[in-house]
């Protein structure tokens, strides 16, 4: 997976999910988490993710998509709708979710110039 | 400094900087990118900052403000743009700025609601 995501010229959809884990159950995150990433990979509309974790179980993961349409249809999937779940329940001690529209985009990336 | 931020009502704008470390001047970095997180919460208009750098040397800060000026601003302060070409010369292999309009805020935070 490209970092920073490799997203077309604006206009596009961002997602910005911002979380903090509990201690709980970190193996079942780990594998929801995976299999999360996978499954947005595979839904129509996405152009990318960007996600990143420090130790202190901070989070923050940024998806980009075509369309609000196409956000709103991978918030409904129903596998999901179970992992959302699991986060309420024990994943997460707090998170935010921010739906945005990408209007400007300035990349940095010499060794993809040439 | 709140983790997730607590950003008012939307609409408001996030600026989303991904980023790729290189080796460089690890102490020069670290040095300049807290003096800019701190000068950040002094512009007008900063809402709340994110910023999470893993291990790998990837990192996602995303920054909120209240109007596309306030972006601006900071965009272009002083300070800011010296950093800025710090960060081209040496500290960042690649990095993508993406300037959005927050849409939508869900959030979840059980200690909160009390």
């Amino acid at each position: 997976m490209d970092f920073p995501a490799r997203t077309p010229e604006p206009p596009y959809y961002a997602v910005v999910f911002t979380s903090r884990r509990t201690p709980a159950d970190a193996e079942g995150y780990a594998v929801t988490a995976e299999r999360m990433l996978e499954l947005a990979t595979l839904q129509p509309g996405f152009l990318g993710v960007e996600s990143v974790h420090a130790a202190d179980g901070q989070g923050i993961t940024v998806s980009y998509w075509d369309s609000l349409e196409s956000v709103r249809r991978w918030g409904r999937d129903a596998e999901h709708r179970i992992a959302q779940a699991g986060g309420r329940s024990k994943w997460y001690a707090a998170y935010r979710l921010r739906v945005c529209r990408v209007e400007r985009d300035d990349q940095f990336h010499p060794s993809a110039n040439t």
